[in-house]
């Protein structure tokens, strides 16, 4: 059934309204937040260190950027007025993001995420203060990919419990669908790509595509407005705009990954560090000179433990010297203007209203410069 | 749209006929193979090795039991006619098992399954064959985990796309949610219990029940029976049924499990190699006099790699001295015996015809005894 509860006459506000954003966030904030408690409740409270466990999930859901369900609400506003059904249906977009992130970094042995131990750290740590027998390692690992399957399963019950009526569901589901699906398989050609030799500009540009730019920006956009009935003419837009600002975003990503620096103002150089191979270092590899290129050859190949820690201030003179770092800059600007120019066509030809398109612009900048 | 096809109507056959089991078999398999072929063209094609790892998931599919969808037609059937849409819908329980299977397979660093090597052992043997760099084996398990997540994926796509009606669907989402997050949560408490003391033996049934045994009979059956609108006392008789031959057939994994013979006749012991804390080996401690619990106990917690391998024979003979093994058959007798007369009873009162139950009844012996 299709009932919008009285928030959604208190809430109705234009997304030009200054507020409107922060208000967006809050609301799947408090939607995410209830669905893990709700369901931690539900399924494992009857567990051994159940509390543990879901404070672990609750923190960690709670930490991220929701730049995916507010793309996902943005899709939605801009064919239909605002629906609180909707915007619980997009909360689902959190948890599938938790989904990838918390497999991701049991693939990847990271071992921070948003500011904390990453969760399958957290998880070994209190394996090995509980004096269990076994690994706690392992442990960690099995116990953060079976959170993230739980993470999978809420997110779409998220999305089909949210009130919206079957049919605008109906419009989503293939599209929710084919996102999860390239999500996985994007992780799996990841694996590949790590594991064989440097791939060129154009693969490693595929791979962030479809793992993490289509997945950030352009789905969920499609998604939201597809369930919203969009027309063709706007649905183009919407896709165009996301695989630009998702390339922009994952670009961005890169160039932190090297020249970052974290709160304290510290370079971080992760990237660097893990022997990625991304936009940056690759393009760099493509614009070097022959000794310049072996040194970045050998910073990539150079996966030996033998090999000991990589030399991140000599990485990053080397990368910087290839001038990779500004024409990285200039293809993100080229996206962001290209995905600005879209909004204004869309709105010249009548098919977006002024209010969605002033937070598409803003949203577009953020995601190209990460401020926030 | 409920669109049934013409196989309807040339399939239309009573279960009590002979091929009646056999066929609903061969046209889940056939749907199930399908699925996989049809996804892995859809998303698995353009990435490297596509074809390698379309083979090894639609081989691993295609070897299951089919216990899964078997109870779920069953449910369907005890309360509505033959319908292909219900029995498509069904057979997205084998990618829900096989999702389950690739993920343990992982976490239990299992070596065999289905009678070949396991799918991470398989994808790390590719790894090698290929002279990638990196770690067969930590590719091997990330990659299983990703074709988990797919199957898991589309395990639900299989059933929301079966031609259902959605008012048919709907009454099967709920518990088809509820076994999804059991069986994630189950396989946690499982890792938990691995990972400390010896279990009492009503902690290893309750997961053993909340894992295995509900998800393998009492779910599907439910499923099936609740989209086909059973009334509250089928559903309540299929409930009991499906918890009694649940735990039946766990019990009897756990029999084979020590004293279980492959297909060369060879007796196996896997769960004593692997010092797993089973039903039997848990029931034949409790029954143990001192000084036969004190050799269980070493077997259980000897999980140290100094340790060296477990003396199957040794622990197979203080097993049986405890005759932990004919009070497990005794066990499995009870509940066999009263998964029968429940059935009987349901047929008496009228709310269970008799075609059903006669399958209902055979597949209860064969669960509980394994011959094939």
């Amino acid at each position: 059934m299709f009932v919008e509860t009285g928030q959604a006459q208190r809430r109705e506000q234009a997304p030009t309204h200054p507020g409107w954003a922060e208000d967006v966030r809050a609301r799947v904030r408090s939607h995410v937040d209830d669905t893990v408690r709700r369901r931690c409740d539900e399924h494992v409270h009857s567990m051994r260190g159940s509390d543990f466990v879901a404070g672990v999930l609750a923190d960690f859901v709670g930490r991220g950027k929701y730049l995916r369900s507010m793309f996902g609400y943005l899709g939605w506003r801009a064919a239909a007025p605002e629906s609180p059904a909707a915007l619980q249906a997009v909360s689902g977009l959190e948890l599938l993001h938790a989904f990838a992130l918390l497999q991701d970094d049991v693939m990847d042995r990271s071992l921070l995420r948003r500011g904390r131990p990453t969760v399958h750290v957290q998880l070994a740590s209190w394996h090995r203060g509980q004096g269990m027998s076994g690994s706690p390692e392992r442990f960690g690992e099995s116990g953060a990919v079976l959170l993230g399957d739980l993470c999978l399963v809420w997110a779409e019950q998220a999305m089909r419990e949210s009130g919206l009526p079957r049919a605008v569901l109906e419009r989503g589901w293939p599209r929710y669908d084919e996102m999860r699906s390239e999500l996985a398989v994007g992780q799996f050609a990841d694996l590949l790509n790590e594991a064989r030799r440097v791939p060129t500009l154009d693969e490693v540009m595929d791979v962030l595509r479809r793992k993490s730019g289509n997945y950030t920006v352009r789905r969920p956009l499609e998604l939201g407005a597809a369930m919203a009935g969009a027309s063709p003419e706007l649905l183009a837009v919407l896709g165009d705009y996301g695989t630009m600002v998702g390339e922009a975003f994952q670009m961005r990503d890169d160039v932190l990954g090297v020249f970052g620096t974290d709160a304290t103002g510290k370079t971080t150089g992760d990237d660097l560090a893990e022997r990625k191979a991304t936009s940056l270092v690759v393009l760099a590899r493509e614009l070097a000179g022959p000794s310049t290129r072996g040194a970045l050859d050998a910073l990539l190949h150079g996966c030996d433990e033998t090999d000991g820690p990589v030399d991140v201030v000599a990485a990053r003179l080397a990368i910087e010297s290839t001038g990779a770092r500004r024409r990285l800059e200039e293809l993100i600007g080229t996206r962001v203007e290209g995905a600005l120019r879209l909004v204004d066509g869309a709105v010249a030809d009548g098919i977006l209203g002024e209010d969605v398109a002033a937070v598409l612009r803003a949203m577009a900048v953020r995601c190209a410069d990460r401020i926030s």
